[in-house]
């Protein structure tokens, strides 16, 4: 199998939601691209797929990769780990199928493909065996931050980007060591990040933003919001740059 | 003065450095812009006006800002910060009077406005006085890590960005408390942070990365490369991800 025979693999980062925040890159990645592959759960169509709606070829081939059903078993299950690591071994043969074919396969990843992207499941399986390359998109994170117009990091500032699943004394101690952070993987952790914020002083700076660059998003400071569960695109904000000149 | 009759302050993400990195969103926004401001050296162009020459208006009036020439002062002086806040203010200045004349002026800025961007030197001055929106960019991190094609963070990753003007003690204890790590402003502090790092045991896991998305950028392990100044466009990363299913 010759390199020339393959296909192209393509990590295309599709930005934070609004359709507007794809690059021109990607655009013309997606334009081009024969096989358009994107995870997303049953019977949904994915987020990232609903962005790139108005730009994929008339006869592109669709490629959905659906999440197994695990809502039931613990994460921490060694049987949830090996459902899991077998449907991205199924899912990166399938891409691999058609890089074999000589197609050229664009993933969708929302946000930057290589900051927390399910794409990278993929990436680690193939990009040692056929072409590949990474279009960076805008973060979530940054879709957040600029639709709050919130001035986050400047100067020497340390930025820390934290999963709320996190234990509350360690997000409280980490909150309490950095200039900025981004609180990430809000959903039902609100309540425990709520009482970290406050153990570390700083529930009075913290910003809600929900469903970022989208036609309905919102953002509130976290102090006037109730604990009800966050969906799944929502962060909290923590500024830094207290020395403003 | 109502607030119909004066104009729209847009601070432009310009991304990593690569015209196609540009957002659909930043291009729209840019070829309708009256006026274009940008932050440059004495003399020179500024990268973010580099990589947006094509899509401007053909009549847009250019309105540079060059920093006061202050290489030969501290910059924890008091005259320095002096100088500096009264660059930032007549700059804001400026900015505000074409926007009473009615004007939309965009302003770039490389990578993400809101993150560590000189833009947010006139929107803290600016935003509360003129409709104001700002559309954010590809970061230089992201730009890097995906030419690298380096997985940076997965599922409960804590990532850290870090400035390399930091303590050295101070940066290895940091460098040794989180899953990622981005170092920015390396430089001529290469030698410190490779200390830091040696010191955290995270060495051979540093990345290189210099001038991401640009045409002369090049990564290599950090461990490779020698001690000789870095240039301003790089960047090392630490991935983090260490249990890959």
């Amino acid at each position: 199998m010759s390199a020339q025979s393959t296909g192209r693999l393509i990590g295309v980062g599709t930005g934070p939601g609004d359709p507007e925040l794809l690059t021109i890159k990607a655009v013309k990645a997606l334009e081009k691209a024969e096989v358009v592959a994107y995870f997303a759960k049953q019977g949904k169509n994915g987020n990232g797929r609903g962005v790139v709606g108005d730009v994929l070829r008339t006869d592109v081939t669709l490629l959905p990769l659906y999440y197994p059903v695990t809502t039931e078993i613990d994460k921490n299950e060694a049987d949830y780990k090996r459902q899991i690591t077998d449907f991205y071994d199924a899912s990166a043969e399938m891409v691999a199928a058609y890089l074999k074919d000589g197609k050229t396969v664009a993933v969708l990843s929302e946000g930057d493909p290589l900051f927390y992207g399910s794409y990278m499941h993929l990436h680690v399986r193939l990009a040692d065996r056929y072409p590949t390359e990474v279009i960076p998109g805008v973060t979530a994170m940054s879709g957040c931050w600029s639709l709050a117009g919130l001035p986050m990091v400047q100067g020497d500032d340390v930025l820390s980007v934290l999963p709320g699943t996190m234990a509350e004394a360690e997000l409280a101690r980490r909150l309490g060591d950095t200039e900025a952070a981004v609180i990430m993987k809000v959903g039902r952790n609100l309540p425990k990040i709520r009482r970290a914020l406050e153990a570390a002083g700083r529930l009075d700076e913290a910003i809600y933003v929900e469903r970022g660059t989208m036609a309905n998003g919102a953002m509130t400071p976290l102090a006037e919001r109730g604990d009800a569960e966050a969906p799944y695109f929502s962060l909290i904000l923590v500024p830094g740059w207290k020395d403003k000149p």
